[in-house]
């Protein structure tokens, strides 16, 4: 089948790598608008050929939205308008607003909203890295509003990447991911402002830094570009956690400043809890 | 030469299978105040022998000093009261305290405080790791306070294990190491918290979790009985960086809650030049 993946990017960038190398796409039509990305992802060989949108839509019969969530709740409207029985697979990082923008859309149906739980601080179409999905999860969002074959076009393509598929409605997927991908990303950025702030001598960071320090702070590369949209989007979500982020960061204040070890022990231990969940 | 290594766990095992592994030690000897970890590390292999500790100083030329910050502090006076010419090696994640607490000791000069900037968030012999100290940077304080013959047997000791040498006073040492190391730990340590506290559905994130919230709460795993110790040596530098890091989530508290998406931007941008830094 032909594919368009629209933004050839770290992740659409990745997923054109990925069903060119399955077999799973006989040709991969890349939409940026981005000049430069365009003509990266040719010399990458990450799309067979440029397009503009609307004739890219004619020939496709998958169309993959990658682009940054607040640009693809304005696109997929009109999309949505050019579509016969093309199918629209969109892997944005938030759910509920792109999915209110088409709810009563007469071509609904042609969409699969997913999120595929994969990515990397990096962006553009270098960022693009071959079997990028393999073992990992994906999310399929309110599916019982898409259409049957829409559907199992997606499902098996994700299958054939090697992911498994998780069921869930926009707004649950919109909570967990707060919790899950975007809380992170706010204490990293935090975290590098905190030491860009105060630690002047950069030399020292450079010298001392070590694992934990790389782990904690390497998604405050992030591009704001993707960032900042999914941060408007999720934004009451993310107040939520990032309330009681704070608060339990209060906590452990509280315990140094009155010197309390117990207190900073039980903290520590009821840390330690994650252990349950991730091994 | 025969080493002592007190304190079998993720670090002094560690170094004692890099002693043997690289022929620096034709003898490393255990001592442990936890029975089972003693066992353990003969069983692994790490330590040729377990000795009492006094009996273990008498037959050693290297003693590595290898516990939780606060033991140690306690410790190092009475194995000074011990030694003649063997030179002791600490390994702790905090300076200050320690060396105050030996400053006066006539034998002073056989320490050589050290701290290789490595670690892991497991702990016990088990966490013991073949070829962790490779490419990593050490960082000796106050070398000017160590006998030239302890600091050259030291220096050699960690540049035979592929480490460079860092030199710093042990104040700057202990604010370094706040912003580096222990507010990322604090910092997932309250990310765990976080978690656990308000997402009840475990299932969901361990569905979901990827990358990103894997490497930042990873740290979370770490032990308390080693990180109580340092939080409350380096209480006053960590208070510093702690108040600096909630003041810069703040500043995303309110760019989200007021809607100002170009602060957010902003915000992103800054963080984004740690880049600078770690590459």
């Amino acid at each position: 089948m032909t594919v368009t993946v629209i933004g050839i990017g770290l992740i659409g960038g990745s997923m054109a790598l990925a069903l060119k190398e399955l077999g799973l796409a006989s040709r991969v039509i890349g939409v940026d608008t981005d000049p430069a990305h365009s003509q990266k992802a040719l010399e990458l060989k990450l799309v067979d050929d440029i397009l503009p949108l609307d004739k890219a839509i004619g020939v496709s019969q998958l169309i993959i939205l990658a682009i940054p969530v607040n640009s693809a709740e304005k696109l997929l409207p009109s999309i949505l308008g050019q579509v016969n029985e093309q199918v629209i697979m969109d892997v944005g990082s938030t759910k509920k607003g792109l999915l209110d923008a088409v709810a009563d859309h007469p071509k609904r149906g042609r969409v699969v909203a997913t999120h595929p739980m994969w990515g990397t601080e990096y962006s553009g179409p270098e960022a693009a890295v071959k079997g990028a999905f393999l073992n990992k999860a994906t999310v399929i969002c309110d599916r019982e509003q898409t259409d049957a074959d829409a559907l199992a076009t997606v499902e098996s393509l994700y299958r054939s990447l090697g992911m498994h598929l998780v069921y869930m409605n926009a707004k649950d997927h919109d909570v967990h991911v707060a919790y899950i991908s975007h809380i992170s990303h706010i204490t990293s950025f935090a975290l590098a402002n905190t030491v860009l702030e105060k630690e002047k001598e950069e030399d020292a960071i450079f010298e001392l830094a070590s694992g934990g320090f790389e782990s904690t702070v390497r998604l405050a590369k992030s591009n704001p570009a993707m960032w900042v949209p999914i941060f408007m989007q999720n934004r009451e979500n993310i107040l939520d956690v990032l309330n009681e982020h704070i608060s339990q960061l209060r906590k452990f204040k509280a315990s140094l400043e009155k010197e309390n070890y117990d207190y900073l022990q039980e903290l520590i231990e009821q840390a330690n809890g994650i252990k349950r969940i991730l091994k």
